[in-house]
């Protein structure tokens, strides 16, 4: 129907007739002559209707707000100083000669470049919030993103195959999504949270190199970067290790930024170990464009009176670390106080600091802290050597449990980093975080539960290690961390059934139950798995990133509330009982009421 | 880990040295060597190992089927007159220098090379079943379409949108899969059909074009095409007409059919109506490399003695058509017996036939059939014209309901067409079906059914039909059919709501039904909704005619029986009652358990 997108149309297409199909996005009358500025996909044209064409003139009269038009014209310059630098067809405007009105349109809810839209306006309005040039762009973006990843991983023989949607019930992840089957009364599938298993055992099944966009699901309670639905890039090779798999998955990684948004991110990517990220920057997802680090103090406040430091530095799961912020003496009383609030979400009890005043200078009079008495002159010394702070800096300090001292600071590098410009001034720093445990202790069930998830090798040589002592045992982990966020992780996978079982021993799943519930991937591990491992990328996430977006509501078409709701077309919803009957469940709610009604 | 894959090394590698990754596929031992057929996803190449370097050769030794070994050595030609010219590695063989077992492997269950293997054996251990060559080379054609397809829609301006997996149960079409809501008592997703009113409501958007490869769902009773889980290429587009989407589509699966199998489809598609299709094939998706063809004869027949013709004849739902089959005449009484049987399948209560004999042979005596003394003169002469019968023909005659002559006759016509050989012989014939009516009137409910789905567009100019004869309202509506297989369809759908709501009340619907069902389509096509339209392809299918499988079983990598189930990972299965409370819902069955025991 049309010749061209309106975005399309420049000066290189001046006096040509042109064909255009899209939306009236305004329409201006200005001394006599009607302006109207159509838009579609790849953007705006301004379209003018002069009144000596009155059939046309006629229609250009009724014409409102998101009307759907279809518009024939010539391409001229427009008039000098009318120009508009903003758009790509800024420099030319189309005589009309023939309207021709394909839709009409009722008044929007709101105007598509309203700001301070609330999110439940948005997401009932859907259709209408899609229209904004922002949406617009973040989905284009999106499919890029997609595209440059496929068209990569097609270039180094990845193929795409797809694993099922209905698939089965592995409790002990996040919460499943489950479907009741009609055919099998009583059983369910499950929704995938990942392909995991069934990747792996392609790469059993000698595929040599798979990936998959697909869509996973987790019914967790929703935070502000989570959705019930989300979308994963999912990867697998065979016979590569961890340094093949980690450097490919950076070219990757640096293609896609460069094809779809025009970065260059700087290579190679730093790898940290995991014990490395938390000792400096108390996170495994440290953001690296913040120039504050961690500095590890346990040891040499052993044996101070401060009980707040000196507790956690003799506990076993404790850690004492400062927080040098570099003319940080400036902090006002407020500040600092603000700062004491914000590390309370982390658990943390308090906030300890010292302010380094220039002895030198009238008023000022060295160490500033009510905590200066307590430390004894070679604690002083050495946490002024080891943070390097000079006159005019401030030291933040965490002692608690160790996990506490790192989110807590962490957080506060972090908030800090930003607010106070404590920044490197990069606009992307990706890393690597390496060697991360095999295992992790869960206090609340007294058992070792799986850093990564319980496919994942141990490090070579540290085989042993998962009998006679798990928490030191590495594993073939890695995160990829962007500004702070993962946005990706994998691990090398256990190709050797006697490991396998090991490492389900470790974790407390009995051969009965393992043979249970992993039965087709121990089978699978006996007849021949390569060696193998891969990764799974969160597109959600790495393009709110790319987009600049505040949530990945933004770069998702149609997203679910934090209620797991569908505002626009309204699910979940309620269902016929003869469905329900269909699949041999009921509601207990409904049970109940029935109980009392029909005393059964 | 490796230089090359295995079936990638041949002549031009003479004399370098390779290092290979792979399984071994078979192990002979011959004249003090060992061959190992080393195997990876590219192929096979052969292995040397000579007891002159007896540490490497002890390893060969061990060596068992299925063992994952890493190969390194040096390509040689094979000695005159044992190349295998059926292998791309068949003019070399690579002599051992270091073997490296990197997995050993229990005897499979069954060899890859084994025939005849039941399915339920393949799915149950289907890692081993993917493993054999014709299912490597599936998955791979499987993915090679898949990718071909969206280079292709890439090129052409189509964007790859995301829709929602959990969405809103819509129970008039075919049974949903729900998904009860942890979060929303007694409420539930369902899992989606297809995206159809998502790629709309992007249409609405502005998206212009978009196309997904995605997951949709449908809880029926399977046949052998159809699985629980299905694949569809789905796309739409705004602004173009019918034409021109069939035309780009056409332009598509050719492109796809080149790249991803090197295949030439004759062009241009023939476009067959819905009417002439039925007429001539009793079918609207013929297969059109058998040259047999239906022929109209209600007309001639209504005022003959014969009941069985007569009747239909003069029914408004009836229909009389013959089936020539050129020589048919030789048909033996069996096989004719056979057809007989056949036709009943359709509901065929019989199965009328005329051998056209040629009357001047000794012992021949023209017409020869028991119905011939019930037909009069006229009607056998335009009989005779009409099916173009000559000497040594047979003419098999459907008369019955319109549905049950074109179901029985358009079988009867591919069986005799493959079994007898009336083949174009080509291996390819694609063709669009189009001008669909827009309804068929629903026998058992009394009320018209969209033949499409309801968002179809009538024809131009049959938008009055809707409500003074939905019979004879045509649909823009177009089906692309090959080789006797429906492989995709779409239409141009509805862009004004007046249209819609009517289209609803011709169905039944009524204004609240719609508004609680479709409200937001409804509201949608409100605020400026373009023309547009799209269509979905069936993957499996495509790829299960490319592939020249049985079933689309075969194409897909972890598929469920025809219980829907999962033989692999015995999904579906049951759940703790945990997580049955956590959904608000109960098992039909353990209820009425609990009823009895504990007196509830």
């Amino acid at each position: 129907m049309r010749t061209h997108y309106c975005g399309q149309v420049n000066a290189g297409h001046i006096d040509q007739i042109v064909t255009l199909c899209g939306w009236n996005h305004r329409r201006r009358d200005h001394g006599g002559v009607i302006f109207i500025d159509l838009r579609d996909r790849e953007g705006l044209a301004q379209v003018v209707c002069d009144p000596d064409r009155p059939e046309m003139f006629k229609l250009a009269e009724e014409v409102r707000n998101e009307y759907v038009l279809k518009i024939t014209g010539k391409v001229r310059r427009r008039p000098a100083g009318t120009e508009n630098a903003n758009l790509s067809s800024g420099e030319i405007e189309i005589l009309c000669h023939e309207i021709e009105i394909l839709n009409a349109a009722a008044t929007p809810p709101f105007q598509l470049d309203e700001d301070n839209l609330s999110e439940n306006v948005r997401l009932t309005h859907r259709v209408i919030d899609l229209r904004r040039p922002q949406m617009q762009k973040n989905l284009m973006l999106r499919y890029k993103t997609a595209m440059a990843c496929r068209r990569f991983l097609d270039d180094h023989g990845f193929i795409d195959i797809e694993t099922p949607m209905l698939t089965k019930s592995t409790p002990e992840g996040a919460r499943d999504y489950l479907v009741p089957s009609r055919v099998h009364p009583g059983q369910f599938f499950a929704l995938p949270q990942s392909p995991q298993l069934f990747k792996q055992l392609l790469m059993v099944a000698g595929y040599d190199r798979y990936y998959q966009i697909v869509k996973c699901f987790r019914d967790e309670d929703l935070r502000a970067d989570r959705q019930p639905e989300f979308t994963q890039i999912d990867i697998e090779t065979s016979f590569m290790d961890e340094t093949q798999i980690t450097a490919m998955m950076e070219e990757m990684i640096c293609t896609v930024f460069r094809e779809a948004l025009a970065v260059e991110l700087p290579q190679p990517f730093p790898r940290l170990s995991h014990t490395e990220a938390m000792r400096r920057y108390g996170s495994d997802k440290p953001d690296l464009r913040v120039t504050l680090e961690l500095t590890e103090l346990t040891d040499v406040v052993k044996d101070v009176g401060f009980k707040v430091f000196s507790g956690p530095a003799n506990d076993a799961g404790g850690r004492v670390a400062g927080l040098r912020i570099p003319g940080g003496a400036q902090l006002t009383r407020g500040e600092i106080d603000a700062c004491t609030e914000f590390v309370k979400i982390y658990g943390a009890k308090g906030l300890a600091y010292i302010k380094v005043n220039d002895a030198s200078q009238p008023n000022e009079t060295g160490l500033q802290s009510p905590i200066v008495k307590n430390l004894h002159e070679t604690a002083l010394k050495a946490i002024l050597e080891r943070t390097g702070a000079q006159s005019g800096d401030l030291i933040f300090f965490g002692a608690d449990k160790a996990k506490v001292v790192n989110d807590a600071l962490g957080a506060l590098r972090s908030k800090i980093g930003h607010e106070k410009n404590y920044l490197t001034g990069e606009a992307w720093r990706p890393l690597w975080v390496v060697d991360f445990p095999m295992f992790e202790y869960d206090e609340e069930s007294k058992r070792w539960t799986a850093c990564h998830h319980p496919f994942t090798s141990p490090k070579d040589g540290h085989e042993d290690l998962l009998e006679s002592d798990p928490g030191a045992c590495l594993a073939k982990a890695y995160d990829l961390a962007l500004n702070g966020w993962e946005i990706g992780g994998g691990s090398v996978r256990i190709h050797r059934e006697a490991v396998q079982s090991k490492v389900f021993r470790a974790l407390g799943i009995g051969a009965e139950e393992a043979q249970t519930k992993f039965g087709f991937l121990l089978d699978a591990l006996k007849y021949g798995a390569p060696p193998h491992g891969g990764l799974a990328f969160g597109l959600d996430r790495i393009v709110t990133m790319m987009a600049g977006a505040e949530s990945i509501r933004d770069v998702i078409a149609f997203p679910k509330t934090q209620r797991a709701q569908c505002l626009l077309t309204d699910a979940p919803s309620d269902v016929d009982e003869k469905q329900l009957r269909e699949l041999h469940i009921r509601l207990r709610q409904k049970v109940d009421t029935q109980i009392e009604v029909k005393g059964e």
